[in-house]
């Protein structure tokens, strides 16, 4: 048995594999596997309707949004983003929370000015930015709602007077949010929604159009809304699998319910973590991520002993990203409060041997 | 028993499914689902490497040419390529073989001029268009070496004084080839290769960065090839299942020998429509495809019936495109030829029942 904290491609329901390996071989009972079906096929369509209904419903969006299944991932929407909605000699305001942002704002300077208009690098982005001003003259403003490597997490939005883009890749899904605070909101789907090779993107439609820029028809939003996510052929199974995701969070109780086991889940590991002297977490508690937790230990030389406890355990995918070292336990959606339990039984046993 | 003719998503390996299948539930023995393991893990980067090393390997790759595979299909290849090969103010030559062809001239128009320099479309694409010269003044020529729709392919190709640029999306792996007569290659994964999700580019490293373009990261063939196709998170299923799709063709013989099986099985499928008085070919003879044999009836009467009794037969996906009509028999390298006798003998009881 093994407990799958690894930050990304991430955890995903049992029940949800179980049905993907299904259909990888016989696709509802067509006698054809979900990989070799046309994606025109009345079978393919249902599954993309469905997870595009999923997706409204979960969320509540709004109408006047479109909601696409895209390929390349969240960092084709940090050039996609741009692309659309910055006209050529304007500017866009970025909030820099992390690697991530980092990112974003470097795609963004090929298509025209980046104001950064808040950052945390001077801390090593252990918190979230959280005072500054909108400038009037920019096309609209850009944050990450979770930043995974620092274990961060922005748990209120703000209103804006332009359009706010949110890359929201490793917390969709995970808690309510107000669709209607957001011109566009994208993710990969590899955290809470399905596999690696399918994005996310909810774009409300009448922002739209306004940059006069000539856009190739798959960097354009407008050709992917037009297309119904099928101007070309789109990735079925990542597609089918998301969709066997979000049916699963539906019958959990939707974003919700989901937050309250997320709840559940990040307060025992952060209490044990706060408890526990030889452990300490890494960023402030405020802005602490219900996603990602990450933490060091007290006594660096403990970190190489612990990781082996916790394999022999069966806990994989705890060690933190280079940047920050250490542990991170992502705790997706699909991870069980069973498996936190575990980590937190692991900690406290090695404090035990280290008294 | 199903008869999987469809032209793509196509057909793929019995015993590639099945091992699919077991790697949602439990990759390489891990206890975890491929699905649901990190990219930078050991296991799925040597899946990676596997893949990279088996399309040099098949199609024996030169030195000094990168592999890589991507997101977003060939039709964001339309734009890739011109956008990291055509300089601002330059031209491109362009064969309009097909719809494609005519979507690849499309996205090229948005970075510089298009030169068409042979067409077919007076025919409605029923040929190959082979008679043309290459401008001296053009970054790349571009070609498509199959067209699904009407069921033509280049049997040859040619030496060119500028890159060659060609979208053998739907012939890839079905013969042999020399790369050497090539700058770059793209193909979606989705007919021979693998599911629809990924996208193989083979690349000349050294016609790459000469346009004076800065490209956002995920659009530029470079930031991908020093990314080693890891820039940002890849498809790995669609990767893993295209790697074991190649396992499978190298153990058929590699592309040399599957060429033998695909001769064999459009050579029975041709002789039978050209034998059969009810049915005939769409295309010039000299350009049929052997992956997409497109062929009407004599009265078109006949076309629902006979459907109705491929129906009956197992035998799916034979439906011609709506723009040709009548039907298309994908025989792409998955398909066994046992698959296509029961369309013969389902041609040969058709013409019985209709004596």
């Amino acid at each position: 048995m093994k407990h799958n904290f690894g930050a990304g491609p991430g955890i995903l329901p049992h029940e949800v594999l179980k049905q993907a390996a299904e259909g990888v071989l016989n696709f509802n009972g067509t006698g054809l596997s979900i990989l070799e079906i046309s994606h025109r096929s009345a079978d393919f369509e249902a599954v993309l309707d469905e997870a595009v209904k999923l997706v409204k419903e979960l969320l509540n969006v709004p109408e006047g949004y479109s909601v696409l299944f895209l390929q390349g991932g969240a960092s084709t929407q940090f050039a996609m983003a741009p692309y659309n909605l910055l006209p050529e000699g304007g500017k866009a305001a970025y909030v820099e929370s992390g690697v991530w942002a980092k990112k974003a704002i470097k795609e963004a300077a090929y298509f025209g000015g980046v104001e950064v208009v808040a950052t945390s690098k001077e801390s090593n982005f252990t918190y979230i930015p959280k005072k500054f001003d909108i400038p009037k003259d920019v096309a609209y403003i850009h944050i990450t709602s979770n930043n995974t490597i620092y274990g961060t997490e922005m748990h209120e939005f703000f209103k804006s007077p332009v359009p706010v883009v949110c890359d929201m890749s490793s917390d969709i899904f995970s808690r309510p949010v107000n669709v209607a605070d957001f011109g566009l909101i994208y993710a990969g789907a590899q955290k809470n929604m399905g596999p690696a090779g399918v994005t996310l993107v909810i774009v409300k439609n009448d922002i739209l159009g306004k940059t006069g820029r000539n856009i190739p028809s798959m960097f354009n939003y407008q050709t992917q809304i037009e297309g119904g996510s099928m101007y070309n052929t789109p990735p079925c199974f990542a597609i089918y699998v998301s969709m066997l995701t979000l049916r699963w969070l539906k019958a959990k109780g939707g974003v919700a319910g989901i937050e309250q086991e997320n709840i559940a889940k990040a307060n025992a590991l952060y209490a044990e973590i706060d408890r526990n002297p030889l452990f300490k977490g890494v960023c402030v508690p405020e802005d602490r991520s219900r996603m990602n937790v990450c933490f060091v230990m007290e006594n660096p030389e403990h970190e190489k002993p612990f990781l082996k406890l916790c394999e022999e355990k069966g806990i994989v995918g705890v060690k933190g990203h280079r940047s920050v070292g250490g542990f991170r336990a992502s705790i997706y959606n699909a991870l069980p409060i069973t498996s936190v339990h575990v980590l937190i039984d692991a900690m406290q046993e090695f404090q035990e041997k280290n008294k």
